[in-house]
């Protein structure tokens, strides 16, 4: 056990008071260069590391960020955290991770317990906005950004991309290759941004080309990679002259490839698949997938930048960002052509 | 903004001391039922919220675990942390998450963040384990449980699976399948067990089947899919001939994959690959990836278990604990057929 080294030692070592060397430690009133060569000489002499838990006590800070997200091992989540960790450590901020299944319950207790904590902000990702969670933020006055989500008459910042007309550009895509059977897969609707809105874009891209929308080739459930490729199965043991698919984020795009090719279908020549968040492994997996780029890794880096100025005062240029997004044309999609009933 | 309810609040509200208000907040000393249930009654009324930051230096615990990963958008570290972030969470702790792309200045960076926040303990991640960090963990007196690696002389309890073995059995898997010419595919030898133990075991199985090691079929390089691929198509420039490859991560391994497929060769066909990890996309890429399957949430798991066990001053059973690892045979691994030259 070594024994702990105070700012008593360093104040001794470098000879002067204990409230010199706090000067020095948090620039907090003029000290002279001389003196504060001095102070610094000693705090390397001694080993001295200033306890930041204490001085968050004083300066009501711990420059520590927390960051909920629904799954950490979700590699649309998992590149967002890269983001906002690389930023807010160039900020010298750090991330207390809290992974939360989606779960209510627990995102309930994570808010409660970073507030505890002292964190000095939150960054914010559900898959499901409720009524607690409003509440939540209105009667709990903590500097927050949110990801994806946006609460109605509230100035919480947010990151985003415009999802509705990006969904919208996907399903359209597919339209002038010539589809007319487009399936959708996709989130909850309860979701409003990742489920609804997505949604919306895509009835919206069918109703403008005058193609009837048709309730029985839309398939939602949980995200994953199973459920993709169970809504797909679905989908095709009753349809199966759909000619694409819009899936309404990689995850179960990929799912829904793996659905097809198992089926014997060829992609593309046969059904043509837009994902939409272009993962990591959209582009590694073969065929590589057609999807919508989100700026992932830049979207939890602009969180964390939006939120690291409302923690030093500074004024935002806006209270809501939305991000570029980009059709990436891959190997799962081609020109529609005539399919058997 | 709110006003803050501070302890007096809770200690007015109830009719009793601020000390009793502690005791009933801590455990510290026995409080009378009664007068429990007024002064959290109300806590609940004023909506008191204990500051934990305070508590933290007067018990001198914050509950925080620091968690030092190389890179979190690899599926293996984020499958990972979701292991340790999960128990820790069950046993009330937090989780401080750093990114440091395998940079050992970063790294350095962090432990001595982590110290300065007065983290708990720290389960600590590196691709190399390099004399600075062995002088590091030799000064400084934190809890840590090692992921992956170990210090020899240090009872610095780690978690791993015995690689040297798992590699050994890869290779052989594939030489019980008639091949002979097996490439190697891995990360650099500098890190000790992920790079040398591998190859190790990649090399004696060869030795002890009687075929000849090769260090043309051998390429080692940083970990990634890029590296992976450029890697594969370097081998194949030359040695067309290979029937095997063995992957000593699934992330090379599916560079490897793409790269095969690319050149036109079948898999497993002509040339059958085996990785190692089984990170979640080995079974969803086609072909499904034949791989090591590392149990890697519980890995995770399990550092976090030791740690928390360490922090409570309870005894570890063992310092080191080697989880049980599998050859999981799935779509990319076939018996050998000759091959063109």
């Amino acid at each position: 056990m070594k024994i702990k080294v105070t700012i008593k030692d360093v104040a001794k070592r470098s000879g002067v008071s204990i409230s010199t060397v706090s000067r020095v430690l948090n620039n907090s009133k003029p000290v002279s260069p001389e003196i504060r060569q001095r102070v610094l000489e000693a705090i390397r002499e001694t080993g001295y590391r200033p306890n930041l838990l204490a001085r968050g006590l004083v300066l009501r800070k711990t420059n520590i960020i927390g960051i909920i997200v629904p799954d950490i091992s979700n590699a649309y989540y998992s590149e967002l955290v890269k983001g906002t960790e690389e930023i807010s450590n160039m900020y010298n901020y750090s991330i207390l991770l809290c992974n939360t299944y989606g779960e209510l319950k627990k995102e309930m207790e994570y808010l409660n317990l970073l507030t505890e904590k002292q964190v000095d902000g939150i960054i914010f990702m559900t898959t499901n906005l409720t009524e607690e969670h409003v509440r939540w933020f209105k009667e709990n006055d903590v500097k927050s950004v949110f990801v994806n989500r946006h609460i109605e008459g509230m100035d919480i910042p947010y990151v985003s991309i415009d999802n509705y007309n990006a969904a919208y550009d996907a399903t359209n895509y597919l339209i002038e290759l010539g589809h007319e059977k487009i399936a959708y897969i996709g989130g909850p609707l309860s979701d409003e941004i990742l489920g609804m809105k997505r949604f919306e874009g895509y009835k919206q891209a069918l109703y403008d080309a005058g193609i009837d929308f048709r309730q029985e080739l839309v398939r939602v459930s949980k995200i994953g990679i199973k459920s993709g490729y169970e809504a797909m199965g679905d989908i095709l043991d009753v349809h199966k002259d759909i000619t694409a698919v819009f899936a309404a984020n990689d995850i179960m795009a990929i799912g829904a490839v793996n659905c097809i090719l198992d089926r014997g279908y060829k992609i593309p020549q046969d059904i043509s698949v837009v994902g939409f968040d272009d993962i990591p492994f959209a582009s590694i997996i073969r065929p590589a997938l057609t999807t919508i780029r989100q700026p992932i890794y830049d979207i939890g880096a602009v969180a964390a930048r939006m939120l690291i100025k409302k923690l030093n005062g500074e004024k935002l240029d806006e209270i809501s960002v939305n991000l570029p997004y980009q059709l990436i044309e891959r190997d799962t999609s081609a020109k529609a052509k005539k399919r058997r009933k």
